[in-house]
């Protein structure tokens, strides 16, 4: 059996490392020949989780086709947010916790996707219905990437499933979560420290909805002011990068993880569709949304039914 | 919780049905409420199998969003294999062995697809993940669906995990499945009954290969003297569809599903890519094709190697 390349999306936050990293073991130990890379490098939170647990950094790769034939997807499926060469290689396994879109395969594959808070979680049950054991450093890296999904299991994403899992791999890790968890988030959160393009950069994707092309970033802060101080800066840099790469709609939401609020900013058009997608209003550029925390749950649906 | 229904493809197979009904009984102990119908009726085979078992035909839908909001598919995912409405429902499980194509949702969902014989070795996998008993009548009809999709294991597609799934159940449903499987296999291959325009649709799927549309039919027999005796009404239905349709090239591939062999009759051009194809010559407008049971991995690759 051939070597495949395991990874999660672009700009890849705590999930999509970690993942790659269990689903990879995991399959190794099922007989799967795999290694765990990455299509960016980790985020602030990534690399404090990746310390505090001591784990190595994943190699970063910008193809795949010049090393497999074959990869293995985790936290994503959308063509766009994966190695700029996927249609070049042979998917064969996926395990994910997003909608399918943009998704296609010439040949039957494995596809494992659950509409849980965080593909960590999936990997857990994968891990038990193998009967597998999860050893202690990755069981602290997949509870790390459940916090950083869930917010501490308060985002409206969080399952039961997730719940009961944050407690098993606690009881693995021999681990505090809560107390670890705030650490973990602030970590993430440091703001300052970023650049405008970074802030609006490390946290990415782009969607495709109603043949507009949409980029939705994500700012996890611990006070507003952060970025309310650097807002025109930030509008400036946001408005530059959709004419770079040619997005209709470039929406960043800001979200503050100790309190579950976010506020949205957006440039673009159409704006009115994004007014109608939140029933809201912008008002200086900025539209609140009181207890949205989930893009994924929040954010893209309406967003799609406003643009459809 | 609001009711869901439960179906299989267009032009329903054992596998499509049985699926169904599977999925329906163990998402229903897991707690949903759901219906398995179908959207169509049995085949011959389909209905010996439920006949067997003693099983109520499903009811036949033309359309689901009358009836519920959401909707669970088993045995495929490309929308024009789905109900006609699929887009006004939500899809929240997916169950399936096929590739994904042409398949896309807006809110993340519960996928597991797996390149297996037979999406009911999936769904037994599911029972045995969820600690739910398989109750020895549907563990009949689940049989009887493996032994479909493999030709009683014979097929090319056939994977170690579907014959361990058809010892399992065989011992469950406490049947020969030998004795049953040929039983089965001989009551959808009546062919007798058949008009010369049904044997050549009922199974057929068109293809586009390197600019020839191609459509390739299957028509499985006990002794190729049922088809032998009229193969000359059956090539002018071939011809008058193939003209009727635009094919350029109309295939059909007599599969003899005792002896696990096959014999392809051929109208339209080219003939000679065919015959390069399958490294054979026609003769008396038949290519012998021993030892090929399976369009998917047997026939659709080579030919479409050949007109490339």
């Amino acid at each position: 059996m051939s070597k495949e390349l395991v990874f999660g999306h672009q700009n890849p936050d705590t999930d999509a490392i970690v993942a790659a990293k269990a689903f990879s073991y995991l399959q190794n130990k099922l007989g799967y020949d795999t290694e765990a890379v990455a299509l960016g490098n980790p985020n602030p939170e990534t690399n404090f989780v990746l310390n505090y647990f001591d784990e190595p950094t994943p190699r970063v790769i910008k193809t795949a086709s010049n090393e497999v034939d074959s990869v293995m997807l985790v936290d994503h499926n959308e063509f766009q947010q994966s190695v700029s060469d996927i249609k070049d290689v042979t998917i064969t396994h996926v395990v994910d916790h997003h909608r399918i879109s943009n998704f296609q395969t010439e040949q039957p594959l494995f596809y494992r996707a659950e509409p849980l808070g965080c593909c960590s979680t999936v990997i857990v049950k994968m891990f038990d219905e193998n009967k597998i054991e999860i050893p202690a450093q990755l069981a602290g890296l997949m509870l790390s990437a459940i916090i950083s999904d869930t917010l501490l299991l308060k985002s409206p994403t969080t399952t039961d499933q997730d719940k009961i899992a944050v407690k098993t791999l606690a009881e693995i890790a021999d681990i505090d979560y809560e107390k670890y968890g705030i650490e973990m988030l602030k970590a993430g959160t440091n703001v300052a420290a970023k650049s405008d393009q970074e802030l609006i950069d490390s946290d990415a994707k782009s969607f495709t909805m109603g043949g507009k092309s949409v980029r939705i970033d994500q700012i996890n802060v611990v006070d507003f002011e952060d970025i309310d101080n650097r807002k025109d800066d930030i509008k400036n840099a946001m408005t530059k990068e959709a004419a770079d790469k040619n997005y209709d709609l470039f929406l960043v939401l800001v979200t503050n993880v100790l309190n579950s609020d976010s506020k949205l900013l957006a440039v673009g058009e159409p704006l009115d569709a994004v007014e109608k997608a939140f029933n809201a209003k912008f008002a200086d550029d900025t539209m609140p949304l009181p207890g949205v925390v989930s893009r994924k749950k929040q954010v893209v649906p309406p967003l799609t039914d406003a643009l459809s």
